[in-house]
């Protein structure tokens, strides 16, 4: 969309641009040096800036703006006399000059929150397919993006194999449980994971900062009855309680929650962090919720703890509603996984007769969304 | 410390208590229901809370309160008509209700903030020794966890050593730039920190989320001009940032700032999250700071654009100021570790002649206080 008019304002602090579609926004002088595109200012090679905001001489101004023939802008800026060329469409994609901050609570464009009607919808993709075809792969990493869950299916059902799954998109993070861990009823378990008792939805590791952001769960055998797994949209689940009781939900973000685990020999591992985590600027960016690991909370003032304590039972009762929750069976060859700074799981009791194997691993998501991005990326330049 | 006095108070809803040293504070019944050490409520094995919030009666009172002999207390709870001894110490280690909230921008009273005269108090470990020492090794990791930083001497020289030293105390977070990466000046870099020029102080990769919590590099050869590394506390920087200039500060901890890496192929990094970032309590908790990946800042309002980039020059100047720098030329066997969360790091440029190599790993924060934590503990039983 090209710049129609340009109009330096404030003295030569800002310039004002309209363009042919009628959309308007104003840019600082400072603002815009600081992200020129030029070879001086950034490197040709691989993008990162080359110079530092000290740099940028602090009484920089536009003594001049020209709109060129294809819209784009051109700027001179003073004492420097550097003159610098904007595409027109790299700025109306850098607009911050609007009229007014979103509500608390709010969630990024590319994210959808669900309840149990999305399992329709749940993002599959076979493991050869995922393995050959770039825009089928892309297209999966994309539903994991919008809803924090996905299925693959036809996984090998070789001990390790996923692995190889997270290597498709990212890097598997390590932890005290090894590269992955196995799930099965055990006899001593460290973890009560690792019985046949139901576990309430959750996330793992809240008592882990910073906590793993992605997590993969492998079915290698599943004979025994019961032992469903349960998926539940944490974002969702923070919407409801904000739209029921919107001090309720302030308390939970306000306070910080308290998580450890101690189960191992040389593990102690504790955080400090709140069960519904907001940005700065209000965005919904982390659930942590998880009874077994959940230790003493002593950040909340003794004004708010019975608020806080009944908050936290409605947010529990929200993410026990059936209506919230996909419920599946894993099969041998299926793995899911969550965006564990957002989506619940929840594994129901099952049968001591029969066995039930699966792995987990963790990872994070930085590799996936870089991997995703970057399949994007290579999708626009082709189209 | 033994409880001398215990009164129930709000028809049941808390109690309130006295201990011998004359130190006071109240309990609430639900709080402490939840938090009962019984082994029906938290597993023996492994510590785990074994009930969910949902199991605990929302009109749970007590209706007895008793000392023992030796200080404890013990609550009877309605209407489960449960009995729960609490240890007087474990409850005067957990005390929630206190007078007021601290002012934004505090550390943690494990973390002390420093200058370029930490120099002297740098922590310090050979090799061999903190393989061999575990008190000595705790030690280490105690100034790594209240510095932000600390250095190893004796390090094999031999090609990924620095991985063998994360695995001391924790685990590598791998990253499209690998396990470890060479920190070499190269002919076409993917990266200005593969280059000869001096780098600015910078937390690493800010465009990941989570970002990477620790960073360590390790000198196998340095015998060139210059090079030097320099450090410099993120804490200290902001504490001073909000002593000379609080609305700046506070600029800079309510909004996002953007950060991107999009230099290798199949690469697309980004992230969106204040340069200095607080919990919701106030707590200073990150710090994020790199000219060469800081992206355009598109969620700091119109309004408050300029007062945004005035902190920033302030906060650059502050960081770059000679009195808050650690500056100490790497040798051959050297290592050094900081939290990147917290301790800037920067080099200066460095002659053509002679060879300079580095290699760097990330790790996790996690881990390390785990470790430190179980020696801490272990330490504790011995004595």
């Amino acid at each position: 969309m090209p710049i129609e008019k340009a109009r330096i304002i404030d003295d030569g602090r800002a310039v004002d641009l309209t363009w042919t579609s009628g959309e308007k926004a104003r840019f600082h002088a400072l603002w815009l040096r600081d992200n020129a595109l030029d070879g001086a200012t950034r490197s040709a090679n691989n993008g990162q800036r080359l110079i530092t905001v000290l740099d940028i001489p602090a009484a920089s101004r536009l003594s001049e703006a020209q709109v060129s023939t294809n819209g784009d802008l051109t700027l001179t800026f003073m004492p420097e006399r550097k003159s610098v060329t904007f595409p027109a469409g790299w700025l109306v994609n850098h607009i911050y000059d609007r009229k007014s901050a979103p509500n608390a609570g709010w969630v990024a464009p590319e994210i959808e929150t669900w309840d149990g009607g999305l399992a329709a919808k749940t993002p599959l993709i076979a493991h050869e397919r995922g393995k050959t075809d770039r825009r089928a792969f892309g297209h999966w990493l994309a539903g994991i993006r919008r809803y924090g869950f996905g299925v693959m299916t036809k996984v090998p059902t070789t001990s390790g194999a996923l692995i190889d799954v997270a290597r498709m998109f990212g890097f598997v993070r390590e932890t005290n449980y090894g590269m992955w861990f196995e799930v099965r009823a055990e006899v001593n378990p460290n973890n009560l994971a690792y019985t046949n008792l139901g576990l309430q939805a959750h996330t793992d590791n809240p008592y882990r900062d910073p906590v793993p952001t992605l997590q993969l769960l492998a079915c290698l055998e599943n004979t025994v009855e019961g032992g469903e797994s349960v998926v539940v949209d944490g974002f969702r689940a923070a919407e409801r309680l904000q739209a029921e009781d919107p001090s309720g939900f302030a308390l939970l973000t306000r306070h910080c929650a308290r998580f450890e685990y101690a189960g191992s020999a040389g593990v102690r591992l504790k955080s400090k962090r709140p069960m519904i985590e907001l940005g700065p600027d209000g965005e919904l960016i982390a659930i942590r919720f998880n009874n077994r690991s959940a230790s003493a909370f002593i950040d909340v003032s003794y004004e708010d703890m019975e608020g806080y304590y009944a908050a936290y039972r409605r947010f529990a009762q929200i993410i026990e509603d059936p209506a919230m929750e996909i419920t599946f069976k894993l099969k041998p060859g299926e793995l899911f996984i969550v965006d564990n700074t957002r989506v619940l799981h929840a594994r129901k009791a099952f049968s001591s007769s029969g066995s039930r194997w699966l792995q987990g691993c963790y990872a994070d998501k930085d590799g996936l969304l870089s991997t995703l991005a970057a399949i994007e990326y290579g999708q626009k330049d082709a189209a």
